[in-house]
């Protein structure tokens, strides 16, 4: 193996995180004296208003619009599914995405209900990366072309996305990432994923255990890791995640797996997740704990664990509403209505 | 004063609270069966399946539906306004009501967004009612006469009704109501309301121990709480509970005053508020304390503190989208998804 030349797929990553935007405060700024002309005690709106003000700073735009919010779905198959890590068989994924397609999923609802956008990206379903407790589970090229298929998520145009996932196993995958970025106990970041019993939960963290091992000392650099103990579903979503950023479209994350991707980007620099929120935190595993590392609030506490994207598409709900308050609602002197009174 | 006369429009309503109908535990029964047969792993939309199930037990049907969802807001003027209670004059409340119905308030963006029926019901709004802290905000006929009027917001059907209010003051008379029926230092039930300053705060601190020193002894009854604490908002929303309740229709309560007309039935009965979720947790005073005392887990905490219904609209959006869920998603079967395995 030469270092130098596969070094070079992850070294185009770099250069992208390094030339991050940041935020529009004068768009930000708009947005909150905006925000104090609205028939409504300021601040009443709560976390509506902050999200107001966060889809303008990072649209780059005074006026910030949820006029084609769109929830991609990335689909994986891992062949660490093979040691029994999930309730449910690998043969799931492709039936998962045939329903996702016959409009037979939760995310399909919850989208139609929402009037949000709804894609699936299958990220080679038929051929499963490696046995994560055995090898790798891509190489660097692979994973570097995949993060750049998750970025053709931003490719139709929308001002709001949705990053969530399927694939049976992935919340071993997400577990060995949150492990191996923020050690402790193995344990503590995992999970019931599809709901394994107790003896499947053992199996989990025995393979992440496993893969741990396999891969140490190489686990230093976020996108090694990512290689190494990341499916196609993780990687495609840390390309989403950044090319959103690049092209000042804020995202709204789902769960447990979905964070996972966010994870690896915040592991290279901390402000990469600037652009995004957490749609809700997951009834699985640890996500609660892992937010808290990525400083971030969760909008919903649901105790919701599917996955697909629902949580995220929810949230989308919630922001798209707040967008409406903020470019809809009268000001005080659209509506004659008399100000907060000076001394009271 | 003739005890006996004056206790008749009460007797109504407590007859009306002894034939409450409770859940249809078929209609439930249906629904978790059906649950279990849907593409997901069961129990993965968390309180998004609770509240297909709540919705059937409470609609009496066991296919639940949110196809006619409506926000309801009553409009009050209190006359404990006078006393420097709120941040905004009393004049606001016709001009907010004009808000309304020109489209400019935030609930009106939120219904759009979401889309739910509204509807504001002008409760004498010219008339307020009487100073609390110096006499019974109303006697006993008009108060009952004004929770019949609230039991019109189910006049033109529904299947998920929002209940909200708007009303300078109200939120010392909902902290009045809280100090009356749970007790405690009067602190912890008063907040800033629209955001009055210290001094403020300190105003409706003695405007409620005040009220609670006038009416000391007469206190027992939630009714007497209500007409003597209370507002028309207040009473209106506790007929319109009630109603629901009576006509099998959910319904999805606001923040801090919209749950003080829950409260007021909860005293009289403590299954009162079976058929009613908790929208949000309001950023206003003690409104947490409250939902506990109530057994109430808000769907959403988003530091809202607006009032309008606002927090109860959103929340609605959520149950719109739990009913789709139910109602649309594939079953294993029809979807030929495997099923969980049998032994991992």
């Amino acid at each position: 193996m030469t270092a130098a030349a596969s070094s070079q797929p992850f070294d185009d990553i770099r250069r992208l995180v390094s030339t991050m935007p940041g935020p529009d405060t004068d768009a930000a700024a708009a947005v909150r004296q905006r925000e104090r002309s609205l028939t409504k005690p300021v601040g009443s709106l709560g976390r509506l208003e902050e999200l107001a003000e966060w889809l303008a700073a990072w649209q780059g735009k005074p006026q910030p619009s949820v006029d084609r919010p769109l929830v991609c779905v990335f689909a994986a198959s891992h062949g660490v599914a093979e040691r029994g890590v999930s309730a449910y068989p690998a043969s799931v994924n492709r039936q998962m995405l045939d329903n996702f397609a016959a409009g037979g999923a939760a995310i399909n609802q919850i989208c139609a209900a929402l009037g949000l956008g709804f894609k699936v990206f299958d990220l080679a379903l038929d051929l499963p990366t490696k046995d994560i407790a055995a090898d790798a589970a891509m190489d660097e090229k692979s994973c570097v072309a995949t993060m750049a298929f998750g970025m053709e998520a931003l490719a139709g145009g929308t001002d709001l996305l949705g990053v969530g996932e399927m694939g049976i196993g992935n919340t071993t995958i997400a577990a060995a990432i949150y492990a191996a970025l923020y050690g402790g106990p193995i344990e503590t970041w995992v999970g019931r994923g599809t709901g394994v019993d107790d003896e499947g939960l053992r199996r989990k963290v025995s393979v992440v255990a496993a893969a741990l091992d396999r891969h140490r000392g190489h686990l230093d650099d976020p996108l090694d890791i990512l290689r190494r103990l990341g499916g196609r579903d993780i990687a495609a979503m840390a390309g989403a995640i950044l090319a959103a950023r690049l092209q000042r479209v804020p995202v709204i994350l789902d769960g447990y797996v979905a964070t996972a991707a966010a994870a690896i980007l915040h592991a290279l620099d901390a402000r990469a997740l600037d652009h995004c929120v957490s749609g809700h935190v997951s009834a699985e595993g640890a996500h609660g704990e892992v937010l808290k590392r990525l400083n971030k609030t969760p909008l919903l506490n649901l105790g919701m664990r599917l996955g697909e994207g629902s949580g995220a598409a929810l949230a989308m709900g919630l922001v798209k509403t707040a967008a409406a308050c903020h470019r809809d609602m009268a000001t005080f002197e659209q509506a004659g209505v008399s100000r907060k009174v000076a001394t009271i």
